[in-house]
């Protein structure tokens, strides 16, 4: 039986992840490092240290029954020191595949699901050519290490090239199309270790300066389409033999859903469940690794929810009727996620 | 503002009101004599201390921006050493009257409200003359210290007055006549500062061997006696000048609403809020005593919770689709409290 969850990583999905096993009677160790973060108010133990530190690891794997995370940019070789310890889940094969994102498409198109068209860039002329063959605008985006827009440049004309490749300072590229889509979903989903895989209904996501701003459910879909976003999310599952909670973004357009990107933890499209659902993306992902039955991914209402983005949580309504969540975050700073709100309703579909 | 809570208290309700916290981004510090509590796990700070220990109670005030507590039976000299440096919310006006079942039901009759009938017992002359009153059977209940059913002897015939007096060891007592009901429900009601009350819809409680075994919302009640039950436990909470979450349990009569008692805190038979409204008991409870906007205790959906009591916690049944809630406590004993569960439907009234 799992007593001690260990969590690479203490943000607010540290944080978040912390309360969820807590309400399942399960402790959990907080491995950052990075002083004071949010998670630490909420576990029963904190190990402040490197991902390089062995030492440190080792004590960590040791306290604890299995280790998951928060984020997918972590080291291979910590990976490998924990591993000998301690089950780590999701599995690697997951980390591997979504920390590089020409592994993560060519995955993705060998499963028979659609991608954004991209090329691997690894030279100006690459680059060069690949912009020719798009044809139009596109984006560079580095291989690793890339979030909330970050490490991405746009390319409209073909004499910007050069000043984008030099603003990858060397790192591994793609470059990537743009995908002509009427809406980006995202679906969260949740595989346990006899292969039973629940979905959460796909919601429908808005992002503003290339961070996600709110997600809602139900997403704007045909029938179809939202058993198409299930059985394609749960295919990816399956055929990484995972185990936890994955968010799953795709884009709507005419041609079908293509898949955007996969990421290997639960996700900051996946909030809504918590105010929507008896059991949500936290409690689920606790659920998975440690051994226990799913649950369904009923949602008992609509909702809502909004990012609290640097200074919004300062202008924030507390008497406006939502379940509010603010992640114990001390300062301020633009494009720094603070918290989020739900606004929920009688459910309709 | 409010940006660290003192919670007085590390059992159960200390640690949801812990979590409930953190999530409105507040961290908290938990008071306990005992070793190792539920709360720790999800608490930034534990002073392990007795109640006694002034220099522990000081460093706790002194550590904290507001002070509350899990429940009633805090010594007197300890809230007076705490106030002193620091809020303690709710006032200890609500810790006196709710702390003595004498001073409790004079208070209620004060309001107007019916109490059962009781009578003052501080000797066995005066057991046998409120026996003889009452003219049926009765409990002898301690008027101090008693909870889930501790503190309490039932008196069926004349001759066994004098064993369950000699079973006080001289404690104050009362004896209380039985009142013939055919429910039993609760309101558990919120107040700020400014006076705003919020009750949430009142739960039909169902007790097994003196302990609270479930409750369900909503109560088979009339709308009138729905409205009845609200209105008389905000003017309960507005003769105390009430700052925080208070639980009334009341008896449904043919003559009307009798109160049994008040609990001056978040309360068992409200964690079905948990699980059936958007705000639950333990954030409004936060949201009270730091001065934030009461939320409406809108419930989204109908609800029970049942309690999981000593081994009940070794047969739950995860894979029930209902809201699993379990205190992380290791040693299971009998008539102990280790978690609960909530079942929720869509809401029907």
């Amino acid at each position: 039986m799992t007593e001690i969850i260990g969590i690479l990583g203490g943000g607010q999905l540290g944080r978040m992840l912390s309360v969820a096993a807590a309400q399942l009677g399960i402790k959990t160790h907080i491995y950052e490092p990075a002083a004071n973060p949010p998670a630490q108010d909420v576990a029963a133990k904190v190990f402040t240290a490197a991902y390089d530190n062995n030492e440190a690891l080792k004590e960590f794997a040791n306290s604890v029954d299995v280790i998951t995370y928060e984020f997918e940019n972590i080291p291979a070789k910590t990976l490998e020191i924990l591993e000998k310890i301690t089950p780590v889940l999701p599995e690697k094969i997951a980390l591997a595949t979504s920390q590089d994102r020409a592994v993560e498409k060519r995955f993705l198109q060998k499963l028979g699901l659609s991608v954004a068209p991209f090329a691997e860039v690894n030279s100006l002329k690459d680059l060069n050519a690949a912009f020719a063959a798009f044809g139009t605008s596109a984006i560079l985006k580095t291989r690793r290490f890339g979030y909330d827009g970050k490490g991405q440049v746009k390319i409209t004309a073909p004499g910007q090239t050069e000043d984008a490749f030099i603003s990858l300072n060397g790192a591994p590229a793609i470059l990537e199309g743009f995908v002509d889509f009427e809406r980006e979903i995202s679906v969260i989903a949740a595989r346990n270790k006899h292969g039973k895989v629940s979905c959460f209904d796909p919601g429908e996501n808005i992002h503003r300066d290339g961070i996600l701003y709110s997600t809602t459910v139900p997403a704007n879909l045909s029938h179809t389409m939202e058993t198409d976003a299930i059985l394609l999310a749960a295919r990816i599952l399956n055929a990484l033999d995972y185990v936890g909670v994955m968010g799953v973004e795709l884009f709507v357009t005419k041609g079908g859903l293509v898949v955007n990107e996969i990421a290997p933890r639960v996700h900051n499209s996946g909030h809504w469940t918590q105010d929507a659902c008896l059991i949500d993306q936290f409690q689920q992902h606790i659920r998975a690794i440690c051994g226990w039955p799913l649950g369904d991914g009923m949602r008992h209402s609509n909702a809502t929810m909004v990012n609290l983005i640097g200074e919004d949580v300062s202008h924030l309504n507390k008497n406006d009727g939502t379940g509010i969540h603010l992640y114990g975050k001390k300062d301020i700073k633009p494009g720094r996620k603070m918290g989020h709100y739900n606004r929920i309703s009688p459910k309709t579909a």
